[in-house]
This record gives C-alpha cells, structure tokens and sequence, in this order.
C-alpha cells in the first residue's frame, strides 16, 4: 500500500541548476530522487514540486510530495532523507496526506521574497542570497508603482518570453516593501506566478526607486501587455520561494 | 620608490583553507598574492597579514600590508584589485601607510565575533557562517562564566596544546554575549589571542550554557593553565575576524 508523503524542503540554491531534473546537471530534484531512491533500496521514486526554481534561486518552504510503501513514523522522515541528502538541501517537515493531494495543483497561494543589498561595499556572505544594487532608493516611489500591480491583472508584460502558458492573468494578493537591516525585502503574495514574474516586477520597480521610471508607469506597462516594456529581470541569487499554502495547513510548524 | 600600502579585506573563509599559503592549497593569501602579481606585471608581491585564519574561519576586517612601485590613487587600489580576485574576497579599502607600518607588529587590539545559531530547524544558507547549536542556552549563566575571562591573564587552558607560542599572556578586553534574532553572538576584544583560543572559549561558555559546567568552573579552568580542563573547540564556521586596531585609524570609512 502506496501512502502520499508532503515534504517541506528548504535549500540554498547557489550550486544548483534549478530545482527541475535537467541531463548532467546538479539539481534538488536529482538529490532529492537520489536520496529517496537510496531509501527505497534501489527503487525510484518520483517526486513533484509545487513549482520549479531557476538556477540560484532558494526555497525557504518548497512543497514536494511522492508515494511511499514504507512504513516510517511521519517525524522520522526528516532525518531519514536528510542522512542522504547534501548539506544545501534540507527536509524540515514531513506529513502523510491525502491520496490525491499534489503540491501543485493543490496550491491555493505562494509568497515570494527577494532581497537586495543596498550598502556600497559588497557583503562576501550574502553575495548569493542578496543582488547587490548599491544605489540610493526612494522607498515611498516604490511603494507607490507597487500599489499598481495588486489585485487581478494580465501579467504578460511581467513575464519572461519564452514561455508557452496561455493564460497570463494572475492575482497578486500583497506586496510589501519593507527595510530589514541593511537590505530592501520585497514580499509578494499571489495565486500563482508566471516565468520570472517576480524577478521582472522587482527588476521594474527598483528602476522607479532610482529614478529612471515614474511610479505611473506601472499603470501603462501592465495594460501594454507586452515584456518589453517592463523593466530588467532582477538576478535569481536574491529569490527565496518563502512559502506554499494549501486549503488546510499541511505542517505542524510554523511553515 | 616603493610605498607601503595597508588593504582592509572581508573574506568568505568558506572555500579557502584558512588565509596563509600552503602548497596545492586555495587560501586567501594566495589569491591575494595572485592579484597582485597580476596588476605588478608579473612580479611577485609579497603580503603581510595581521594574523592567520584557520580553514573556514571569516573575517570582515582583516588587514594586509604590501609594498608597491605603482603610482595608483587610494581609492582606485580596492576596485583593481578587486578586478583580479575571486568573489569570496574583496577589498573594501586601502591606504598609504608609512614605511615601518606593520599590519600585525602595529596591531593594539583585535575583535573577533562569533555566531550561535540556536534553533531546532538548521538554515541552509547560515551553514558556513554559524555554529548550529540547537539546544536551550541560559544566557545569564554563560554571562557569569565569561565575566572571569576578563582582564589579564594566562590563558593557556584555552590555547591549543599544538603551538610554539611561549608566552600566553593576554588581555581580554570586552566579552559580551548577546541575542541578535535568533542568533547567539560573542563579540571578544583583546590585546591579541592564542591559537584557537576564541574556539575554546565559546566551546566551554556554551557548555556552561546548556548546563554541562557551573560558571564558577571558568575560574578553576584559568588557574589550571592546562587545554584538557576547558571544553570543547567551537567549529571555525561561526568565526569572524571582526576588526584590527592600531595606534591611529587607517582606513577612513567605519572600519
């Protein structure tokens, strides 16, 4: 008897390709499947994600589930996976689920955060966590070509070209800017995301900060439906996927 | 005519076996001496620091010394030679010294840090910058241990026994324990530190911490002039060479 198995992964995804399985590449689903494989005693097991991350981009709270005839104690997971998974991957959380719970087509909402280190001088430590942007912003022009964007719109000019979904409209429930330390964090919330939406809005909205672009801009860009108008993608090093909600909560923790 | 030339240096121990050069090894030193040999054309230039890292170890304000023919400005040095270095180190400033300054003979004082990473659940991306140490620590104890380090005293019980060092003498100036989110940070002022002995320090407080000593042991442990009473060496992940102090400030930015 198969039972569905959720997991709440976290990783650092400087020295990954991304979190899809990609031929000679290292990647989280390639660790993931390996160390479930080892588990499993030589039998693969497929896992899914609640969504991809491209190369450099970090999860603070993927959601990934896969079936499992084991018979393992829910917080014996965790440390199962973990002793064979690399250091820059870890399982936080496990949870048995229902039989037709998936990690994507299951999510109702996903929270993004991008950081962006502003201090002339680079910080070693945060070179892969933070894109380095060291100008001077003006926080209450960004905030207001943010409040552009909430609610339910076409997102085609927030979207990388080449992508082949159809439907581009997509809600943005929240997003904040808010000073932390040294850092500008961008949070967004949304029903979904297109192709480096969140790293285009970013992108866009730090061109207003700085003075290139006027806050109303973000007006023309979203109705132009058209990428070019927008502004440059930010790097993938300063995107964390922060968090995955479901209907009902899935873990026990704070997730 | 040569002219002496001091570097402030933020490095990312991580990758690097510790900053001086040993054979077949990557250390700071190395790629330090590698840049400069680029930018002098191919002649060696030989680079003095105020101290060594071990392997892992960090510092955000190391300081070198070289001398140099080349007529370049102050403020062009960090940016050339920064052109030649990997990303894990960065000069953040120089300056012209004079001739007979040395960066670790005119060196009063130092600080080192060290961080404590306490909850349950590891972070990925605080992997190489923390010591995960997830238990419950009682701070005013820790803070009662540490009260009796300072001042002047031999500290030989907390110096690795593999050193030729004689005299081991020092004056620990300032060591405060202190909560930043949900990091534990031991920030230590000294006139100077034996090998390994900010290690052994914060090994044997975190031991007083989790209630393994009494903070009383920290007094017997000094007059014993003996490693095998102190506890534990903390991992070198967790330490930063904070700041080098000499007689007169040498970089004009908040060193």
């Amino acid at each position: 008897m198969l039972k569905r198995v959720a997991l709440w992964v976290m990783y650092d995804g400087t020295a990954f390709s991304g979190y899809q399985v990609q031929p000679g590449k290292r990647t989280v689903q390639l660790e993931v499947e390996k160390a479930l494989r080892t588990l499993h005693k030589g039998t693969d097991v497929r896992v899914h994600a609640s969504g991809r991350t491209d190369t450099g981009v970090h999860a603070r709270g993927q959601v990934l589930h896969f079936d499992s005839p084991l018979m393992i104690p829910t917080e014996r997971w965790p440390k199962a996976i973990n002793s064979c998974l690399p250091e820059d991957v870890r399982i936080i959380e496990a949870s048995y689920v229902q039989a037709d719970f998936h990690s994507r087509y299951a999510a109702v909402k996903k929270e993004y955060r991008y950081r962006v280190f502003t201090p002339k001088h680079p910080d070693v430590w945060r070179r892969n966590t933070t894109f380095h942007f060291p100008y001077s912003i003006d926080f209450e022009r960004v905030k207001k070509a943010a409040s552009y964007l909430l609610g339910t719109h076409d997102f085609s000019s927030f979207c990388a070209s080449n992508t082949d979904v159809q439907d581009k409209v997509r809600t943005l429930y929240e997003l904040e800017v808010c000073k932390q330390g040294d850092e500008i964090v961008f949070r967004l919330v949304g029903s979904g995301f297109l192709y480096n939406m969140v790293r285009i809005i970013v992108g866009t909205l730090l061109e207003v900060g700085i003075g290139k672009r006027v806050p109303d801009e973000l007006a023309t860009i979203l109705e132009a439906e058209d990428r070019t108008k927008a502004g440059k993608t930010a790097p993938g090093n300063g995107l964390f996927l922060w968090k995955v909600s479901y209907e009902y909560e899935i873990f026990s923790d704070e997730f």
